[in-house]
């Protein structure tokens, strides 16, 4: 696979920071500082960044391994304040999960950020197929519980790498439900990964909300379908605002030392790249991983800036597309074993730069 | 604990059902006949039905015990045709699959309609507490996988527990996600359900979204935050129709032979009692068991009717309250062991009745 043209893409993190006004006709841009003082940040959040501490000062002291932060499974927009209801993104979190083992395999220590209950990195293999027991079994001669003969070879071979990787202390997990939870604590764990330098990478896999309701707005108790909230047709209806465009934040302030690459998730095919161009013009980061929810398990696009680095980044911006091929399907294959060498050859390549 | 004055409400499953307007204000009805007719059936509908259909008649051959149909966990309702972001309506599913393992253990056969990876009974006890390979271990003797010390009593217990149910043919576990697929299984299921007469319970623990998207009015891709589809201050504005009220047509027609359970959560205890009469003068059917979020592990209401059968539901309705004491929390005690006896009185009383 022939990759020259996207290494030499990446934006010289010395360089100008494009501030060029984008093309496309977008919502209203929402002013994140706004959002971090009107919002309230989650209790728990000081205990978080003492935990990120403490890893990075780790690595930092006994293994100086590259740092991936993956934020993984979809966010959640609570409707009220004591919450019954809540808008949810769908994800079950592979493509975070799948990436996590895979950066930890070729050596990195991993950050994963991810929704309450969504997959993990290795207990994906096993945790949403089957009931939890039907892997067990008891041995009748002397009581114990085994695993089952279908399941005993994978699980050995599996159970093997996840203990490695815990051993070396090398998986923080960080869980989150809500999008304000995930915004503040992204906030938290970007700025001190900062500190590790460009030995940093930010993958943004989660899949986050674009609208929200300020806790300002939330209404106390459960919304009632008595008439009074509902429209003359008895409709409910609800006004969100948007979610303001922290990627921005993350490039220009937070973490502004790491590569950082988003993901674009969408379902049309016809606005996927645009879409793609258009985020990388507007938070001039890395790169922006297009995907259809359609195929996403078969194939992505890299979309990065062209080595002109003009600012008409939409007309020169360059995609380069991965695909799984029959066969690597029929080998059960996982897309991100295919894409994510190219995303290590980026990372080592800003690092050199760096230095 | 004396519970003769809930036993003898038990409305008579002979008796002329009451149709009288209720006195609350509520949102406008909707025809539920119309919304089978213009919304989609799951397209493994028939596969549903063929399984419920061989639950029953093994039963029916075999054990004859009584069956309960118990649904559990939260619905979605899609925002989109190719579904990125849906409304979910909180619930883990701790009180189907908690209520299913006591039902099971009293010698019921279960039908379980449950919101896909949320809990089920006998895994519930570890599947959301911990890294799933956290269980295990390597034994470095033989090699061979084993249950880490921690766990391994308990899960020896559990494990036999679930896997006499499972020898016994006595759970059946069917998995939903949508508020439509709910819908239509919830229908299918109870019609079949219908012909095992009196010993069929119907039992709705699950969390069931209010409002929906009518499939003739979803977007067919994701909704984009581009200015079309938003407000003149950015904010999204989402329209959903009210979910037609399907218990009555359980009650009316689908499973009419079958003790009926509905449940009520609130988060605001001044109007949980009120919504719970008022259901049940609605619907007409034997018990609403009310919750508030907040207390739901410790606490619950069995709002049925008073003896004299009078219209005026909402000012003869009884109510009778359950709770864990102190003593019973500390011993981690679940309130579904102390509510669930009571339930099993009702049917039997119900069953009684009917013969």
């Amino acid at each position: 696979m022939n990759s020259e043209d996207i290494h030499t893409s990446v934006p010289d993190p010395n360089k100008a920071i494009d501030r060029s006004i984008p093309d496309f006709p977008v919502a209203k841009e929402v002013d994140d500082n706004d959002y971090f003082t009107k919002n309230t940040p989650p209790t728990y959040i000081h205990e978080v960044v003492s935990k990120v501490k403490d890893f990075l000062q780790y690595h930092k002291a006994n293994t100086f391994k590259k740092i991936a932060l993956i934020t993984s499974g979809g966010t959640t927009v609570p409707l009220e304040n004591n919450t019954v209801r809540f808008i949810d993104n769908f994800s079950a979190g592979t493509r975070g999960s799948t990436s996590a083992e895979i950066l930890l395999k070729n050596g990195y220590a991993v950050i994963f950020l991810y929704r309450e209950f969504s997959l993990l990195p290795y207990s994906r293999h096993f945790s949403h197929n089957l009931h939890f027991l039907d892997y067990m079994k008891i041995n009748s001669i002397d009581n114990k519980i085994e695993i089952n003969d279908d399941h005993n070879d994978k699980m050995y071979k599996i159970l093997l790498d996840y203990q490695k990787i815990k051993d070396s202390n090398s998986l923080l997990i960080i869980p989150f439900t809500t999008v304000n939870q995930y915004l503040f604590t992204l906030k938290s764990i970007s700025t001190t990964l900062n500190t590790y330098g460009s030995k940093s990478l930010i993958y943004l896999a989660a899949a986050v909300s674009d609208f929200f309701i300020p806790v300002s707005k939330l209404p106390q108790h459960k919304i009632q379908s008595s008439v009074n909230n509902l429209s003359s047709n008895g409709q409910l209806i609800i006004n969100l605002d948007p979610v303001p465009k922290f990627l921005k934040r993350i490039v220009d302030d937070w973490s502004n030392n790491s590569l950082i690459i988003s993901f674009k998730l969408e379902t049309d095919q016809n606005i996927l790249i645009n879409k793609a161009k258009l985020a990388l013009k507007r938070y001039n980061h890395n790169l922006v991983i297009g995907n259809l929810l359609q195929t996403r398990k078969k194939e992505v696009v890299f979309v990065s800036k062209s080595s002109n680095e003009s600012n008409q980044i939409d007309k020169n911006a360059q995609e380069k597309w991965f695909r799984l091929t029959d066969d690597q399907i029929k080998n059960n294959f996982e897309i991100e074993e295919i894409f994510l060498p190219e995303v290590i050859k980026l990372h080592d390549l800003w690092i050199n730069k760096t230095n």
